[in-house]
């Protein structure tokens, strides 16, 4: 009906020998997609953002340690995790923010662990499984994330997104999008405004290219756009993906995410972040152990544009995420349900469903 | 001692028949100046931002009907009345938001009905005479801001600004940039976070161009970036320009000011409104009888890339101001200086002095 039902940013071939990414850096003047192979080729486009999104980048790293180790030669166990360690240290060493991405390739290596005395045969087509598991699971966990987040939205309501967390920053529907999507499905009819997300530009290429694809209406404004909408009225709640979640409840997400918090509150307008459980990342006890991710300047002054932007030599400071205070954030939608404050009591109920 | 003393972004030729401007639509890659003399020409440049700045925007309408005016033929008092309205409306009509505009046309106007009696030749050079006048005297309301600002300022301080209220707004220094010039200049170290303020890029561009020549330390952040930056406890103030004070102290100034004013609000950051005597409309009640300009949304989708950043036909909202509220401004600084709340009480008594 809409061809967001036909849109996959992350897969593997049908031979299973490469990873398809849709190269988001392209969009939305050009839609092409990558075959990828080689443990460079998949760290590349992890970094350069060509696959971006926490989920996405997740399931790219584990696609990606299967494709890179299908061929291993020999039947060495300990060769081949050797190689799996080194592949797995490569691969996480891509993006610092996003927990999905540790997390995945923590599955993988459980898995590889469990199957340790199966012939490496096995345990490569095991490393198939988890990495399609991650893949379908995800696109399972999206839904679910979009129904209960559909629960606290309204039929033609205004809502504010930051960034990118829809379909292609997942396998399917995305977490902040989801219930925009499965919404429209279902007949309701919202807008959204999509801060257009400097200095990437996630919201103005992405976003509205994503929205549009699925007919729904969208306004981009600049990021700094956020406030006069809100004041206007034209905004009735902000909902937002996250990178990770700490135990207390703070969230990290692409930056300016803070900055869109702090407005709802003032406005008095509800501010979700849409997670996935294995976004929570209990090990950290606040956002002051979150690792911000700094990217280079030129992404700032240069990237996109005919010319320079700003003078040669300027001092410049390019972080590509922050945090959200815990409490700024009116409830955290999961998979496993809408998880309210107080985060600290009720994160760990939720967290260990996973 | 440093080139800002030299800088000037809107004078008349020494041969007084065309208005000179620094073409800030190509800054910083080229420094150009523009020799305008048609009222065609003097209009298009306030309309594409080539001039910019609420008082250098009234200083060039000055300037621009002298010019224009000067070789009038005949000596119809009349005539030349008719035609002195037709061009001051039509400078009036290039852009809606700043006050200045107006306020500047409307002195030239009393100025031209005070000397009718006089012989043309005499009244042609009144008009020069008052723009002239327009442009001295808000160097010295800057210098004066400047000092007045200063005194809330600290040395050592990182100090945020958004847009560019600097020299190159105005005759010199700036207004909300004129107690960083004027600090400096007696010894004050301070890092200005400069907002690159999306989508004109009047920071990236501008601010950073004229305090880099100045030899201030500046940092370049996207606007979403102020929040962080805030949070880590770099900005111990934050200090903008202003198009128009409404009586109750609403303040309209470049979109994102709000979203600014409301961040220093939640992290405690005094939020200061540098704005000449002349800013102060007390025929507008509050912040919500200001017109604000809508710009074409190309400015959003297009201007500056080498290709599109966002869906052909997409729907965009692109306002070139918002308005502050009161309540989040600590102080507005003039030339007469600093007014503190209850602004519908303090405005009047500054209002009223010019």
């Amino acid at each position: 009906m809409n061809e967001i039902n036909t849109i996959r940013a992350v897969f593997l071939n049908s031979q299973r020998d490469a990873l398809i990414i849709l190269d988001q850096t392209l969009l939305p003047n050009e839609i092409k997609y990558l075959s990828l192979s080689t443990p460079e080729e998949i760290f590349q486009a992890i970094c350069e953002l060509k696959v971006r999104g926490a989920p996405a980048i997740g399931i790219a790293a584990a696609y990606g340690v299967y494709v890179v180790l299908r061929n291993f030669p020999g039947d060495s166990f300990e060769e081949f995790y050797n190689e799996f360690i080194r592949i797995k240290s490569f691969f996480a060493s891509s993006r610092p923010t996003a927990v999905n991405l540790f997390w995945a390739l923590k599955r993988l290596d459980a898995r590889v662990l469990r199957d340790r005395r199966k012939p490496l045969a096995n345990i490569k087509e095991a490393l198939y499984e988890e990495a399609a598991a991650i893949a379908s699971e995800d696109e399972e966990v999206c839904r679910q994330i979009g129904e209960h987040a559909l629960t606290l939205l309204r039929d033609g309501w205004g809502i504010l997104t930051h960034c990118n967390a829809g379909t292609i920053a997942t396998t399917r529907y995305g977490t902040a999008l989801a219930p925009i999507h499965i919404g429209t499905q279902k007949g309701y009819r919202f807008t959204v405004y999509a801060d257009e997300s400097r200095p990437l530009l996630q919201g103005a290429r992405l976003t509205t290219w994503e929205l549009t694809a699925a007919g729904i209406d969208v306004v981009l404004i600049c990021d700094n756009m956020a406030s006069i909408v809100m004041k206007q009225g034209k905004v009735q709640a902000a909902i937002v993906g996250c990178d990770r979640v700490a135990a207390n409840g703070d969230a990290a997400n692409k930056i300016g995410t803070s900055g869109v918090a702090i407005l709802a509150r003032h406005y008095e307008i509800p501010f979700f972040v849409a997670a996935p459980i294995s976004t929570i990342d209990m090990n950290c006890a606040t956002g002051d152990d979150i690792i911000i991710e700094e990217r280079p300047s030129e992404e700032i002054t240069e990237k996109w544009y005919k010319k320079r932007m700003a003078p040669e030599g300027i001092r410049v400071y390019n972080p590509a995420f922050d945090v959200t205070d815990h409490e700024l954030i009116s409830a955290i939608v999961t998979e496993k349900g809408i998880i309210y404050p107080p985060y600290l009591e009720q994160l760990p109920l939720f967290a260990g469903r996973n």
